[in-house]
């Protein structure tokens, strides 16, 4: 099968093969029942977190990564965002008819890896088919379920003025890498997706100060911007950031430039924000150095206690000097980035 | 807002409004952040169900249901069929450009009724844009999580010569409810389609004859035909079916005439097939048949002691004495029924 047919979603005999000769083999899933039966919970401890996350980028394939592995580590960052360990994951594939069977494969492949990568279980699927014309190649959901240790309590109640704002590593790569694609762009140095999961880092800095983590967060569609203003809002204190202080790679920043964009609103999809408290923020910094992930983290920020004028607002203190106001992403910036 | 834009699916402003102001309140989802956190585990008893499904089905309103109940009921079904307890949902939307704002609602709203009536929470919710053109209107991923309890052992290794097959109900109405609506069709009494979330029936089944179900699967994509085929299939044996024994509906029966469909292909989204042990079916079919959702269950076959050459195969005994071999559906009946 080269093409995938209306009747590869039809339940019957296509779909049966489809499913046992390539997704379910290329995913490690084992059974093919209606739904996958795990292990008795009274092995495990912690809270469940359940997440998901439909996946529509375009193009399919960018520098950097494709759709399969972003649909992975997207919803295994949003388990690691809220302190989970990631358990178990589940597949929906929604495919226009005529997809090429290849390109099926090299993204089914890149999901396996990521999975393997980020020590998540692929253990549920599903497989659906739209006419041509009433899709676009391809669309993945993921929902992702996580145990969340007893002791680890994050959220932004927890956020209080002096607290600082670390990033893990490079603003505006993700967004950058996807639009270049998409406008036949080319960059030297080529700028590539950050796509990755987050979750080992994020062990790491939850083992090495613990209680100091307030809240995290990883700031994808909307970019760091959009996801300051959310925290700034939810916990009703004012961000201060320090422009000189983000971390842009040179390449990201000349395309935004280029293209019109502001880096502070380009999507991520591999680095995450961390509001620590400020007695711990040095050591948490030096553990994100670490990891290889976490290589190019920075502290970029501070919370202010906020008077009601201020409260929710995030403030760019900007090189020259000057205070910026940052709100959310008004309107749309870059459709479909992840 | 009246109308579906891109700008909705970009992570900034106007998702924020649409999130918190239309989708969150519909669905009675209270936190808006990564990863819904929920109980600790140590609350919890059983071995956990997990399974995923999208819904591409077209049209998106039809007799007896829309695409927002299906969503909710298709993915309860899934976890009731492996013997569990459906507890959190998460609901994955991928909405095209344009789409009318008052269809999202109206759909939203029969998404929390179905799932008010089945007993699940809708915890975590994803929403994304695509453009005009690369969609078709609105596709909804649902993935589930349950709850199976201790003692509770279902599958295909459990299934022994003499047991008795049951339906729960009709045969083919979701099938052609929604070919009728999509080619303008219309019947007198309506063919109205049986969508409905079963972990109530089941729930009532396992009670009354704990031990004695050795398997469920509902019917859906390739009809009881296709779902009888995986089970001789998975479990080795040989399905007996009677041909007079199948619950039809006139309408339905007179609909598949016009429209050149066998009720046995045709998918079911409110019905189950139960393998029941020979001595508890009388039992199994009178409490089927005293929960409204079973009252047309009927005995429907057998499973048989099967040679090399019969195992996995399924036949029919028709109304004129022959026997019918049954095969999976191949190449495709009725694409995207669900």
């Amino acid at each position: 099968m080269e093409k995938i047919l209306l009747g590869h979603g039809s339940g019957g005999k296509l779909m049966h093969r489809l499913i046992s000769a390539i997704i379910a083999p290329s995913l490690g899933i084992a059974e093919l029942g209606d739904a996958a039966v795990m292990d008795d919970v009274a092995g495990l401890q912690g809270r469940i977190a359940f997440t998901t996350d439909s996946y529509v980028v375009s193009p399919l394939f960018f520098p950097g990564g494709n759709i399969g592995e972003l649909a992975v580590n997207g919803t295994v960052n949003d388990l690691a965002m809220v302190g989970a360990r990631p358990l178990w994951l589940s597949s929906g594939m929604i495919i226009e008819e005529g997809f090429p069977t290849d390109s099926l494969r090299t993204i089914l492949s890149s999901m396996a890896a990521a999975a393997c990568s980020a020590g998540i279980r692929i253990i549920a699927g599903d497989t659906k088919v739209v006419d041509k014309g009433k899709g676009d190649g391809i669309f993945i959901n993921t929902a992702g379920i996580g145990l969340v240790p007893a002791g680890v309590e994050l959220g932004p109640t927890r956020i209080l003025p002096g607290d600082v704002v670390l990033v893990s590593g490079h603003i505006g790569s993700h967004g950058v890498a996807v639009m270049a694609e998409r406008n036949g762009l080319s960059f030297d140095p080529p700028v590539v997706s950050d796509t990755a999961a987050l979750n080992g880092l994020v062990a790491d800095l939850l083992a090495a100060v613990p209680g100091a983590v307030k809240m995290m967060r990883d700031p994808t569609r909307g970019g760091v911007a959009t996801t300051l203003k959310e925290i700034a809002g939810e916990s009703g204190k004012c961000v201060e950031l320090a422009e000189g202080a983000l971390p842009v790679l040179g390449g990201v920043r000349g395309a935004c430039e280029l293209l019109g964009l502001d880096p502070l609103y380009v999507a991520n999809e591999g680095i995450f924000l961390a509001i620590v408290d400020n007695a711990a923020a040095d050591t948490a910094l030096d553990v994100l150095k670490r990891n290889a992930l976490g290589r190019n983290a920075a502290r970029i920020g501070m919370v202010r206690e906020a008077d009601q004028r201020s409260a929710g607002m995030v403030l760019l203190k900007t090189l020259i000097g000057g205070t910026r106001i940052i709100d959310m992403l008004a309107g749309e910036q870059l459709p479909r980035i992840c």
